[in-house]
């Protein structure tokens, strides 16, 4: 008998052999219905795999990334056993779940092209054969036999795969008349891949090299139930409609141009307008928390790099040195803020009564990303960070981490993203040699994010040997409206950089010290941010944020006059106001304005004119009615300052 | 005869061979002693040099640039001698007038080293040599002689000078016992130069070039007068005080370090707000103006600068491309802002009502500079331009100009740049060829910047042949407290981009038409801007615009509590102030604060506390005083607001 002990801590004896689903079975039949894969001693098993030894095991449902994933997975099999049905002579490539659902690369031989159109033959194929509950197979054998397998089959693709696999024992799993070289896990059976949809097909470079043949990959998503598949495909149609680059474009927010070059976003007027009033709002934000702007250049001497350890791990594959006409210098792009602002620290002795220093810079970077990874503003090669690095003494780190967290709150609530997961990364313990700085500091600093997070009331999970080699760290995701998760405001605390320019500081004891950074950004960088808030609010931005927060529409040329009496009267009251003076009928002029995301539309015409009033209309609600000019402007300038306190409060 | 037009037009005979001198004599004799040099049909002679035709010409006095490097050239010839007298067989490099004195090149010989401490001897001997009175002689000859003579003296450096001038006749001039190649013009005789002083010696590459010897450079200074001399050295002196570069460390402006790389400023708290503020204060006036703001990336593909056509002209002396690890693809560092803004404009199609589109970037550019070259701000390798390009049709050419002087009015206001020298720079009329877009264009412009200067009361120097070949411009000169000049503001006409990047609108006619653009940027940029600022007001900044505008100094703990009440007070109130709680004497932090040239210092001790006052002073004069809290405070703002009242009006 083996002792299995589950996440609530209870344990219970096994035959040894037993699986899963076993386990599943014995604790409740609904459980073993849901259950898609199951995690032994921190690996994650299929459910049919025996476990052989005493373990700790978690059953994994869909609601769990590792349940998820083996769904996933199995249906790319699926999807592949389809593909060899209906093209045969096909060759893979490799075919894993990715974030939302899973993709095939495959090579369907000369002269045979896949499109978007034959997508749903595969899927009627794929269906056949889920219904025939083809149960996975898992099976061992040495890299000798896997290599001979393949090389037999003629499959270039996976020869190349195997060969570049550590010897040792390989695993392949059979379904069906289907047989792939994976590392799992794998649902029981494919019955369980009940709702399914190809989404697309593009192009891929064997193994994301463009020297490599351009593979055809074939993304899909799947459910255990229809209901969620039409959910999710519902929420992907929403997604289009949302998506910032159409509404970045729609709204003239921003713009890219193949001349200057990809991935390189130029901010149009309405967007930087945007992007500057959400950095004013940040700055003082930080200038109430002690913050100190700086500025530096988009360039430093490669030997800056060197000295911070990021040319070592970067420098390769990144935007390659500027050398100078003469004197043989040599420049890197900034990939990132804090090598200049390490310098700055230096530029004069500190003392312990100077600490903490909050260094904050909108500091503009490059990197390096291949074209075809490039995506609208939330990849791309040129980015502006709201960074600021907080250099400080172990002794202030909690407090400066709960003031750090207290910003983020600003943001959020001013941003309306009201769910949010928290979680912090901390060391292996079992692995402590691997991380920089002493053992006090990290359970120091450790400690220190603990308790901040449990005052500030968040409930954070906690992540073991998820930290950074130089430091713990603390992560904020956030679910924007279709429910869809992103990577928003990490605190990262930094052992590493203050060793490497040797930072240091005068204590009171008169000795000198190093101090501890904490790199953080809230908003990661304005370009993702705008890109998150756009597709978070269809580009229906709050009032206080929003590039134009009254358009003006005369009904015809005769009220042109009181049209622009409106406008100035809104303009010297600080409410940023435009006026449709085309020769279009009102109906056209509400209509063009709606799309624009204009929050309040006033539609003015001789009535109007004649007794001081505008016709009111909110973006999105229509019609409210006629209001007095004076009115109008009180109750708005009303609504944007309420606004602007509640978000400060 | 010869007939002589006098800048009076009147007309004058005089027998051929005539001098400068003899005609000067002619009209008045105190004239003849002030003239230094004469321009003759635009080419400047010597006064002694013989007139042989008809001519216009022009007495050159020491008011006049023509007139003063006459003075300057020989003072640098008579130094030359006295080298040759002091150090036999020193070898001579090049010996020019500059922007405020001269310098000469030399070779000392091996072994022999001129330091600051040889000067005085060096001034001894050329006082005993300007005694002799000696006149310069010029004498011509061909460029084969010229060689030989060289050569035949050993002068390596003068053969090399030689070898690179056109073949044809070479002048040369003797003084004394010296003679040099020299294209002239000089003073009659060296007794002209009464009062020198010889300022500093530096190492300077032969040609520029850091492959070459390192030659001795020693730069001095000239006058007509002793008090004139006086007057300048203490200049001199005062300017050194006022050095940005020592104030801007002084005051915690902006650093550099070796590291991130030289002539790239890092912009320190202090640095960056004031910054800051004058980019809020113009923006806030350009808004006004209708400018909308654009961001855009710091690099360009190289085909962007290709297409604008400055990597023909800039590429090779710039910061080399930057390429990327995959892809083949090329970038520079953008050296400027036309390019993106262009293609800003071609995003989407305009049409004449669109215009004018006036588009404004803070936009951070590189251009490459030799290290030695570089100069605090006033000569970096990155600096941020208050750039922006207006694209307006022909007949809004002359508005545009209009509004763009406004705004550089505004500024001076702002900033009390009291005296300014405006020049308009047009077509060379005799060589219309040389210059792009349409002779109907040409006349329209410049008939629009001379009547826009002479309604805005300008009194505007017209230099014909200083266009650019893409456009007629206006320049503004101020002069600072020091009486030195410095190039802000210019406002360029511009023909050739919207050629090159074909930019269109769409006339009244349904035609497709090519729009103007204009460049404009009253600080320049804001690097070179601020230093000017620095120098101009020694670091006492306007109070709307310095980053302290008051300190509290507590002169003892027991009022700390009250000290922090009135920073409080002040802080809520939005007047920027700070409090110094150091455990010094009030002495030493009235002299500190004093350095800070912080406007205002409020004293505060028991009595203050007791009675709710501060002890009023005033940065540069001293006491002012005690005041009621609520009264300064009321004071401070009212000051505050009223400066930024004025400087909008």
């Amino acid at each position: 008998m083996i002792r299995i002990t589950l996440p609530d801590n209870s344990v219970r004896e096994y035959p040894e052999g037993v699986t899963g689903l076993d386990i599943a079975k014995s604790l409740s039949n609904s459980l073993a219905k849901e259950v898609l894969s199951v995690t032994v001693n921190g690996e994650v098993y299929d459910l049919t795999r025996s476990i052989n030894e005493d373990a700790e095991i978690i059953l994994n449902k869909w609601d769990s990334e590792d349940g998820m994933h083996a769904f996933w997975h199995s249906s790319a099999h699926l999807m592949a056993e389809a593909l060899e049905a209906l093209y045969p002579g096909i060759k893979l490539g490799i075919g894993p779940s990715i974030d939302n659902g899973f993709y095939y690369d495959v090579d369907p031989g000369e002269g045979v092209t896949i499109t978007d159109s034959d997508l749903p033959a595969i899927e009627n194929k794929m269906k056949e054969l889920a219904q025939q509950q083809n149960t996975f197979v898992r099976k061992v054998m040495p890299k000798k036999e896997a290599l001979e397998h393949y090389t037999r089959k003629g499959d270039q693709y996976k020869v190349e795969l195997l060969n570049d696999l550590e010897d040792g024992t390989i695993s392949f799993y059979t379904h069906g008349n289907f047989t792939d070289l994976c590392r799992g896990p794998h649902l029981p059976h494919t019955g369980y891949i009940k709702a399914f949809k190809l989404l697309s097909v593009a192009g891929a470079y064997w193994k994301g090299d463009e020297r490599n043949k351009q593979l055809t990959r074939i993304y899909g998503v799947s459910f255990p139930k229809q209901k969620m598949l039409d959910e999710h495909l519902a929420m992907l149609e929403e997604a289009k409609k949302r998506d910032h680059r159409k509404i970045g474009r729609d709204l003239e927010l921003f713009t890219f141009s193949h001349v200057v070059g990809s991935g390189l976003p130029m901010w149009l007027p309405k967007g930087a307008q945007l992007r500057e009033r959400l950095e004013e709002f940040l700055k003082k934000v930080q200038r109430e928390h002690g913050y100190e702007q700086v500025i530096t250049p988009h360039i430093g001497q490669k030997e800056l790099y060197v000295t911070s350890g990021h040319y070592a791990k970067y420098g390769e594959a990144s935007f390659r040195p500027i050398s100078t006409p003469a004197e043989g210098e040599e420049f890197l792009l900034k990939p990132m803020n804090c090598p200049h602002h390490c310098e700055i620290y230096k530029f004069k002795p500190r003392s312990y009564k100077d600490l903490p220093v909050r260094m904050a810079e909108f500091g503009t970077v490059y990197r390096y990303e291949q074209s075809g990874e490039l995506h609208g503003l939330t990849r791309a090669r040129g980015f502006t960070q709201d960074d600021a690095h907080i250099f400080c003494r172990p002794d202030q780190l909690k407090e400066e981490f709960t003031k750090v967290i207290d910003i983020i709150f600003v943001i959020f609530k001013a941003l309306d993203f009201k769910d949010f997961i928290v979680q912090i990364s901390l060391r292996d313990p079992h692995d402590k040699e691997k991380y920089i700085g002493s053992d006090e500091n990290w359970e120091k600093s450790e400690k220190a994010i603990i308790e901040a997070t449990r005052e500030k009331g968040l409930e954070a999970s906690i992540e073991y040997g998820e930290a950074a080699f130089y430091g713990p760290k603390l992560d904020f995701m956030v679910k924007d409206a279709l429910g869809r998760k992103w990577q928003l405001g990490t605190i990262q605390v930094d052992y590493n950089l203050p060793e490497r320019f040797d930072l240091e500081y005068t204590g009171s004891d008169n000795q000198k010290h190093r101090p501890i950074m904490i790199h953080r950004a809230p908003f990661g960088s304005m370009e993702r941010f705008v890109a998150v808030l756009i597709e978070h609010t269809a580009g229906k931005f709050p009032l206080w944020l929003t590039p134009e927060q009254v358009v003006i529409l005369p009904i015809s040329e005769k009220v042109h006059n009181y049209a622009e009496k409106v406008l100035n009267l809104l303009k010297n009251c600080d409410i940023r106001a435009l006026i449709d003076l085309r020769n279009e009928k009102i109906g056209r002029k509400i209509r063009d304005s709606e799309l624009k995301r204009i929050p309040y539309l006033l539609v003015v015409g001789e009535k109007e004119a004649e007794n001081s009033t505008v016709s009111v209309r909110k973006q999105g609600e229509g019609d409210k009615g006629s209001m007095n000019l004076q009115d109008f402007v009180k109750f708005a300038k009303q609504e944007i300052e309420k606004q602007l306190e509640d978000i400060s409060k």
